[in-house]
């Protein structure tokens, strides 16, 4: 007997959209966390986010229609909380803690809707814009990018055969397990999926985190999609972001308030968090800069997340501030999440293994290589860099010097006062492939 | 919506056997023709064919569960031809020629069925042979071997995890495919699956000639499977086999009726079939011997299918064989389908290319390349050396002298004897690895 679903074959037929955010917990974990604190304690800041392609080669406006765009945005914003997502955040315990959110602020969640966008295009590009309160346009970065990467996705394979596509997954599969191998040869690995924001596409990612799951087992330690993280029962991962230095750095009125700007996102994150949430993102205006003049309190938190300088020199760095402090890093935690990849994963591991415990966040390199893996050539499956970053808060500039030059992003007039007041001391730079 | 098929899940619980042959034409092409010919002239000939594991090392019997072979033999033998296989082999051309077969033939086959099978273990190898009538025994070779070959595949799977089991396939998929795309750099290259009988898995093998029919477009001539001719709308591919000749050897009563037994072989089947299935099978008793006393009406015919001797080799005695009866090879056909594989068929291509006609039978390495595809290690997936071959006829033993004498079959001593009459001069001893 040939089993066909009638019902399902007539709703294909008439298949208008294949909606790529279909959840408002298909997002990153710590875009929660931080919004807790962002309604709490800064409901009247105003904030824009801009999608910025850093790869200009590809043009996307050449690649993604613009109806299909608008389309897949207009989805995502009749999107709403479910209210099993409300109490599954409401019931769950996240690292360790039950009652991560406060009932007010699940209740306000619960009428949450994704604002407006402004979308043109200029010179091939998208130029994609979110303008309003810091509480709302902070919720679409990430499902803004998963949609514009899978939108990529999605325009270079069209066409293709079914054994082609086919051939495609068999060979991004393949190459993924290749990985999965040599990772279990590295016993005290602690990784997550950090991929969700460049994605080839949901369902791939899904794949890429069920498969780690499967085949990583402990190893494994999660996901920072809180959606695949409530379907999969995996833990969700993720703390704080540099849109949080970015912003208190764009609101401050002088030099001096612009450098204190940092430590006070720390003040800030510790009346709302404690425990492994203490994770500090020290590279949003150059590492070095920050830990010269961190408090030392900051040396009782869990841990670094350095996430734009080199791996190795990072986090030997960190190691150093550390132990100028008297701590032990063996007791302390580093996470790297920038760019990296099973050579690099291997690498650091092996070089800070026994020294500091260590956890790495995968992203692009887990849930989008699909190189090489087009059987009529390059497609445009390569991954790109694309960001949506805070640029305005309360209408003032807002920048992001970081650990390398390449990753900067804010008017270049304002870059240079902030490198004035943090300066450049020990940037690096590299390619940002991803 | 998530979507299940109630009725489906329903009678997945109480699946009892997933059947591997599940229709009598999930056979080789040339078992039809073969089948024909046999019944028109041979059906007073008994025939006893036998299982025989060249890969000794793989204990067969500690793999596979008897009852599980049982019950797969028993399944095939409750097969039927269905209404509309006889109608397709009534109403379709096959090499171009309607009515390929007879309707005595097909009224025949409406009423056939697999004949018993006798199954007994011995030293951890199945000894698995087939008595009684050759127009019953010869229909068995093939699903026996694919039956045996798939269950060993389960087997070897059994207990896998679902995401180790897609990244199994994936792998074997990714492989696949780049063999496929090595062979589109062969403007004028002719291939067809010759893979049932050592298939992996008879799903398995749909995909793959699935894939090359996408993948290789007219480049990829046809399937030996006559069930997936149908199909999916290809060319059933085959002509005749061993056995032929084996069976005629053994019913020679003289060591003279031996000589001239597959000149005989010849003469009948250019009795009821001509055309491109005029194609000879040079090596049951060598092919040095076979084409020195070969008749010279044989040049006429469409061309060879060297099968045991390396393929240039091989290749090359034809051609000087052809040329010293005046005959211009590049109007001739080569069919290679000896353990052919992505190099070998590429090698062999670019040598006679331009030189002689020449087409691919690739089996094994087509349907069952599962080589370190196995996340977990060596699982058993590697292809092994299984034959089913005819052992006596009319009570009378049968031999295969084959141009490698690893490929030989039948006792000892009438080996020897066979020796004595064809001689055996240019056999080469090449690993049988599949």
């Amino acid at each position: 007997m040939t089993v066909t679903d009638i019902a399902r074959r007539s709703y294909d037929h008439g298949f208008r959209l294949d909606p790529i955010v279909r959840s408002l917990l298909d997002t990153d974990f710590y875009k929660l966390l931080m919004l807790q604190m962002i309604h709490h304690i800064h409901g009247d800041v105003d904030a824009t986010f801009s999608l910025i392609n850093r790869t200009k080669s590809v043009r996307l406006a050449e690649i993604i229609d613009e109806d299909e765009l608008r389309a897949q945005l207009d989805y995502a914003r009749s999107v709403r909380f479910a209210k099993k997502e409300l109490i599954w955040l409401a019931g769950n315990s996240f690292y360790g803690k039950q009652q991560m959110f406060k009932p007010d602020f699940l209740a306000w969640l619960a009428d949450f809707q994704l604002p407006e966008y402004d979308l043109r295009k200029v010179d091939g590009q998208y130029e994609l814009r979110f303008e309003g309160p810091w509480t709302h346009t902070t919720m679409w970065e990430i499902p803004a990018l998963a949609i514009v990467n899978e939108l990529r996705s999605r325009a270079a394979l069209a066409g293709r055969g079914k054994f082609a596509l086919d051939v495609v997954y068999a060979r991004a599969k393949a190459r993924l397990w290749d990985k999965v191998e040599r990772l279990r040869q590295l016993p005290d690995l602690a990784i997550s999926d950090f991929g969700t924001r460049r994605r080839h596409g949901f369902l791939w990612q899904r794949w890429c985190v069920e498969a780690l799951k499967e085949g990583l087992g402990d190893r494994f330690i999660g996901t920072s999609n809180v959606l695949l993280a409530m379907d999969a029962d995996l833990e969700a991962i993720g703390t704080n972001a540099h849109e949080l230095p970015m912003v208190a750095g764009a609101l401050a009125t002088s030099d001096a308030a612009l450098a204190h700007a940092p430590y006070q996102v720390l003040e800030d994150w510790q009346q709302h968090y404690n425990g492994n949430l203490l994770i500090a993102l020290p590279d949003a205006f150059g590492s070095t800069a920050f830990l010269r003049n961190a408090p030392d309190w900051l040396a009782r938190w869990t841990g670094f997340r350095p996430d734009s300088a080199p791996p190795i020199e990072g986090g030997e760095q960190i190691i150093r501030w550390w132990e100028e402090r008297g701590v032990d890093p063996r007791t302390k935690l580093i996470i790297f999440s920038d760019g990296m990849d099973i050579d690099t994963i291997e690498e650091t591991y092996h070089h800070f293994h026994g020294r500091v415990r260590m956890s790495f966040g995968w992203g692009t390199n887990l849930t989008n290589d699909f190189r090489d893996c087009d059987p009529e050539g390059q497609a445009g499956l390569e991954p790109i860099s694309l960001v949506c970053k805070v640029t305005q808060a309360n209408g003032r500039p807002a920048v992001k010097l970081s650990d390398n030059p390449a990753k900067s992003t804010g008017d270049p007039e304002e870059v240079a006062r902030y490198l004035r007041v943090f300066g450049g001391q020990d940037r690096v730079a590299s390619a940002v492939e991803v």
